[in-house]
């Protein structure tokens, strides 16, 4: 673990990332010891930052000490954690703000093998998402509706649970992004009152226009669920998973067109 | 700065705290060597974690920390962080939780001496609180809104902002519950889908029911507060202020019966 560039494993308590949560943060796939996805991670931090007023330190900086962390690793997790840094008084920024980076690099996680081919079961999950529009698709260290969501399940039972927002909206997974197929037209939740704009959900919207496939991004409920031809999850470290069984409905894994898959995979975990 | 009874800076970067601002907090004021209010404090971290699922490491054990971190100092801030610790894969818990324990003290805060007699001019912030029923009431690490809704104004301008949440509902302050009085009768907002139940607030509250005034929780409208003979706003390091001035309408800081506030102020800073 790299903070601010050096090996330590010991943060400041008066981080205001664990006082009130005030940082960002990015999850990312390295394959041949590369971050995938590097400029989509980098503008969403950017974005994440201008959002919350944290001077961004930089793509250049932070690449630098993600190749540091990784060295010789050749596949693994990256988890690069962005706080507003020490100082103000109460919840109130600091008039100057030094940030703290920390990257973090983990083994790459024992995913089921079959889970891309063969899909996945589905949950729904009781736990809801707040509106918050000023928050909306940012990657922030404020979590807890994601961890009482994954508490929900015992793990192994299903693969993943889907959350719905306060006014009965589909969003997204609990650490996923979610797609519908019908019709032929792809469909993905709006983002912009709640959720996480996940890059492989950016990758796969780009893909989807550039072979001029039709994609909606607009409301869902359960209902659409239920009635549509596929659905399919997507995140930076699992690409895409179909869902093969959603409360009590099953769908076919291979509703969702192969070779639009193929080249997402591609784009997504190449280095 | 104690953690876990022992005498640290740092913490673990791995801390959930950090990493999902999964954990909850409690800030109180220090009179004559003593932590105020308690049993209260302490029932508020011992419900968030029965809400949480962290095991709640006991008040006794609490109580002697934040005694030894206090030490001869009589009048001070105490802020007391409870994480989930470190550990899970992802968002998911882990099956074994071994909570972190902070307990920082703070120079009391130079707060106006005049705003308890003469109150303070108030702003209301476009930041919204999102609904969320599961973690309603609860002081947990996760702040952003808070924050987002602090930066909107410039220290000093205002003494504190009110929130709604995104039903148009008053909730609170930035850092305080809020009272009205109308007709005779004290009325605070619901705080059962959003907001943090303040330990002030419920000291208030039992305070009104103890002097057989009448005292209503239920929902509040900007319209309710303009229509308001007085305001008034809580937390355990304020006491109360009364408001002198909200979005240009003036307020009589002695709309407040005087010996209720009295009370409360006498059982909130008693030592």
């Amino acid at each position: 673990l790299l903070i601010n560039g050096k090996s330590e494993n010991f943060i400041d308590a008066a981080d205001r990332g664990l006082q009130y949560g005030d940082g960002l943060f990015e999850t990312l796939a390295v394959v041949g010891g590369r971050p995938c996805l590097w400029h989509l991670h980098m503008q969403r931090l950017s974005r994440g930052c201008e959002r919350l007023k944290i001077p961004f330190p930089g793509s250049d900086q932070l690449l630098h000490e993600v190749l540091q962390e990784l060295g010789s690793t050749e596949r693994a997790v990256v988890k690069i954690i962005l706080t507003r840094g020490c100082g103000g008084r109460g919840y109130r920024p600091p008039a100057v703000i030094n940030p703290n980076r920390m990257v973090f690099s983990f083994p790459w996680p024992g995913y089921p093998q079959d889970a891309q081919r063969d899909g996945v079961k589905v949950g729904v999950c009781s736990t809801r998402l707040g509106l918050n529009p000023g928050l909306a698709g940012l990657k922030t260290l404020n979590r807890l509706e994601q961890v009482l969501a994954q508490s929900e399940w015992k793990e192994g039972s299903v693969a993943e649970g889907l959350m719905l927002d306060t006014n009965d909206h589909v969003i997204e997974g609990t650490m996923s992004n979610l797609f519908l197929l019908r019709g032929g037209i792809l469909i993905t939740p709006d983002l912009s009152h709640c959720g996480t704009a996940g890059v492989m959900r950016e990758l796969i919207i780009d893909t989807v226009r550039r072979r001029k496939l039709e994609l909606k991004v607009g409301t869902v409920g359960l209902d659409d669920l239920r009635e549509a031809d596929g659905l399919f999850l997507s995140n930076s470290l699992i690409g895409i998973w179909p869902v093969r069984e959603l409360a009590g409905r099953t769908f076919d894994p291979r509703a969702i067109d192969p070779p639009l898959v193929n080249e997402v995979l591609e784009r997504g975990f190449q280095h």
